[in-house]
């Protein structure tokens, strides 16, 4: 729906006057239109227009090496042929001026009078008339012009740019009109401004075929496709109405009609381009984007412009414009990369060599995962529940989706690795599998427990434990910015590290030590039934989580516990 | 909506690899996005990215100038930390790399945890947060990043493609992310593929203040606005978080979200930019268009970016990507017109010297006219009553709305002026205000028949008249493209022509050789009831229309028929 005006008659001309405040640096409002600041040498004029609503054309397309002006007409009307004189006298540079616009009655009514008029006055007038539209007749000259303006108007204006004569420029004008063919399609309407209903609308599920620009519907509705099935639909018609005689080299243009937007485009090019290729035709400088629209109109066409020697150096030119820009030297500029830089980018970072004590870690870390898997598996339904009363319950399965693919991915890595690598490559895959942000979290914080302990050390004394537990902790404050008392799993954390350090500090076994703050952590989560969520996805049902731990809180408890047990049987072990 | 896809899961992937087929130039795909080719000299890398749907952000914005790379996540969702890491990786060239991306919890995590572990690799890895949105939170820190992530990124970009350090490019932008602000409405939703229903709806007749980018919707609704007020409720709040100490030079951008579009924000942009010189700013290589977008949500948002000595060219650097390409050389090459020209496109051509031939005619013309211009006032009903059968009754309105523009204009003619001058003023003036196709042709027509018969003629003896008005007919096929028996009033002028053009043939003074064939126009006119249109507007009601005649071809008759009682009574004056 169009949203944005003042009183709706005066559209046109209001946004007329925006776009010449924009770009004052390089073209002037004359009555009826634009024009371009001139080149060093004049040129042929090349003149385009009709009705307002299908920005960039008209006078988005005004520039070095396109148009010299524009004629902007009401939205979807033709401009009067009073206008279209006007823009036609300030734009000629004394080479002549060509006017050139799709195939529709009232432009084709108006651009006559304008260039009988400018002929009457001296100046050598012509008419280049675009109809590239195949759903839109049988017979080539009947055509409505819809996006295959815009190759005909690239080729003139290259051609005018490079010096070219009047005829010629009209000749090559003609030449790519007779090369190009379009075909679109409709998904909705489009409304005028002031308006609340579209000009039509397309049934639910289906797309118009054969649209026109204006708010005409399409020849015949079909049922919505697929992006694939709809990228042959597309390419098969255009093909099958090719120019006879046609070689094997095509400019193409994806054009979007204002809702359908460029990421949609770019998933059917994926589709276009192949087809194309496997007709063996070559793609030359292809365009997907906005060239032709028609207000907030949602589909899409796909137009091919056959190109000979001739037209393909003028479709692949220089040009620069409000609202279309190509210009050859930051690309010469640049290179791909080396074979070199590539690998480098590929490089997958190799383990470590391990010492002894990075190998005994290892054994520690494969014991301790297996044991919080089981853990965890266990407690899966009971973790749902607890995060369903006011979060989507999905805690218990992430949880056990993070550990599972942790403890896959260390099971892949050689009996040599030392623990601290394991701890990163475990971080690494929980935190990619997992989900959410608790699932982020518990990976970025193993993996920078790992980074801490490392696998060269001499050994792993209770202190460095105790600062590498500390390490994780904090990853988890700084990238999550949760504080105490938000109701998030720091709430059993905080409590456990720091109980960890004061029993390590005061010289307390790991063992010991750890088991004691796994304590302190299960009455803490515990006790975040009495807290509110001050963060993340339980805030807006804030009230209704009191009286419930936070599930976050819940599993780190659980899953201290049960490394404290394997530490536990480890030192009974010793 | 969003329309085109394959598998909706697997749009992301989908889109970017029609973007990669399509910039394969110029860029080239690695795990989790795009890197951009390399320049001759390794630069620092800039990264930037986010969720997809927000095409040209972030892929689209990868290029010499802009940024190194782009990590490109599922719609509306934060890259993993291992894509993000991927694509940092690649992206360095030795120098150095800063992940730059939009305030959100997702995305600070994981991007995060790359810069750790490239760090952890050896890889200076930096991180600049973009917090434009002064909707989204009152302490600065804390906002969210929408279109201020343009400005942000492309000074870094321009900073990093300049040659200067990390240490400076980071600096840089965050002293452009804490130059930049951004206020955003929203009109309507956004649906991600697959989905029927929006992911917000905004009330009819609403707008949403301070959109999210991602589906949030407003911070509240208010009652929609007129272009003027909505201009006025931007800009004001903007400058009312104005960085303190900022200066009096802004670069800004109106960034359009999707289906708002372009011409919607020109219009907008012409109220935008006086009230921000009103308030003293200078405003620096403004855009008006889509930069970061949400799918087909409707809305916009206006930036400002408060530039000093050090942003100021960076804002203005060259800059060539898919999406946004800025190059100063073709527009340094334009020059504004100098005064000649624009006198000469102005200039009026004026009415040439008459002859005393020239002079007469003019008397003729004068009285012709305004016995036309009574004819057709007398009949504007019945002609209204005839059209609205199969038309849309206007076209007694229409004829009387030519003929009084005619004779007003003509009526500021000097007296001296001639009578083929006269002419060509009424058809102009007919044909800007009459509107609609007849209206037109009935300008041109006129026109052509002042040309033809010129002012400086010896005498204008019958078969000049006849060839005039011959041509006068001719004007009109041409241009309207209609046949003999297509139910226009060609169906009444041309027996109208070929009559008289054998009665002046056979010798037959002018005047009564002009009421025989007028005669022969009624009868033609009449006849016309018989016919079914077959162009035109009333076609569509071809068999409704059969038995009464057509209105122009009516008109027509009338209007030679009094022409002819002029020439009767000039002639019995002789």
């Amino acid at each position: 729906m169009t949203r944005i005006f003042d009183d709706p008659a005066e559209f046109a001309d209001d946004q007329l006057a925006g776009f010449l405040d924009l770009y004052a640096d390089r073209v002037r409002g004359v009555h009826g239109g634009v024009v371009a600041h001139r080149g060093e040498q004049p040129q042929v004029a090349v003149v385009i227009g009709g009705g307002s609503g299908h920005y960039p054309a008209f006078c988005g397309t005004v520039g070095p090496g396109l148009a010299t002006g524009a004629v902007v007409g009401n939205i979807f009307t033709s401009p009067s042929a009073a206008q279209a004189y006007s823009v036609g006298r300030a734009a000629d540079q004394g080479r002549g001026m060509i006017f050139s616009f799709g195939n529709y009655a009232g432009d084709t009514i108006n651009f006559g009078i304008a260039a009988e008029r400018l002929r009457a006055e001296g100046i050598d007038a012509r008419i280049v008339v675009v109809t590239d539209d195949v759903a839109s007749a049988e017979q080539e000259s009947q055509r409505r012009g819809i996006a295959g303006d815009f190759t005909v108007f690239k080729v003139m204006g290259a051609a005018a740019a490079q010096g070219l004569g009047i005829d010629e420029v009209e000749r090559l004008g003609n030449a790519a009109n007779a090369a190009t063919r379009t075909l679109g399609v409709a998904f909705s309407g489009c409304t005028m401004p002031g308006e609340d209903e579209p000009l039509f609308t397309v049934p639910e599920g289906h797309l118009g075929l054969g649209l026109g620009i204006h708010g005409e519907p399409g020849i015949r509705d079909v049922p919505m496709l697929p992006a694939r099935e709809l990228a042959q639909l597309l390419v098969d018609d255009v093909l099958k109405h090719a120019p006879s005689g046609s070689g094997k080299r095509v400019g193409a243009i994806l054009n979007g009609l204002g809702t359908t937007k460029y990421e949609e485009l770019f998933l059917l090019w994926r589709h276009v381009a192949p087809r194309l290729r496997d007709a063996g035709l070559e793609i030359v400088d292809p365009e997907v984007g906005e060239l032709v629209t028609s207000l907030d109109m949602g589909g899409c066409s796909l137009t091919l412009m056959w190109l000979d020697d001739e037209l393909d150096p003028l479709w692949r030119a220089d040009t620069y414009t409000p609202a279309y820009r190509k210009v050859g030297a930051p690309l010469a500029a640049l290179r791909a990369p080396t074979a070199d830089e590539l690998e480098q980018a590929r490089a997958v970072v190799t383990a470590p060599e391990a010492g002894d004590a990075g190998r005994r870690l290892a054994g520690t870390v494969r014991e301790v995962l297996a044991v919080v898997e089981t853990t965890i598996r266990d407690n899966e339904h009971e973790l749902g529940r607890i995060d369903a009363v006011a979060g989507d319950g999905d805690h218990g399965r992430g949880m056990v989706k993070g550990i599972t693919a942790a403890t896959a991915r260390i099971a892949e890595c050689d009996d040599g690795t030392g623990g601290g690598w394991l701890l990163q490559q475990a971080g690494q895959a929980w935190a990619e599998r997992a989900g959410g942000t608790s699932g982020v979290l518990w990976g970025a914080a193993l993996e920078s427990l790992g980074r801490h302990l490392g696998d060269t050390a001499d050994g792993y004394p209770p202190d460095v434990v105790a600062a590498g537990v500390r390490e994780f902790a904090t990853t988890i404050q700084q990238l999550g910015g949760a504080e105490p008392g938000d109701k998030t799993l720091l709430d059993a954390l905080l409590p456990f590290v720091d109980e960890l350090e004061r029993g390590v500090g005061s010289g307390t076994g790991l063992a010991r030590a750890w088991t004691a703050a796994a304590d302190t952590a299960t009455a803490s989560a515990r006790r975040t039934a009495e807290l509110r969520p001050r963060i993340g996805r339980a805030r807006p049902l804030a009230e209704k989580s009191v009286g419930t731990p936070d599930a976050g809180a819940t599993s780190m408890a659980l899953i201290v516990t049960a490394v404290g047990t394997v530490l536990t049987s480890q030192e009974e072990r010793k």
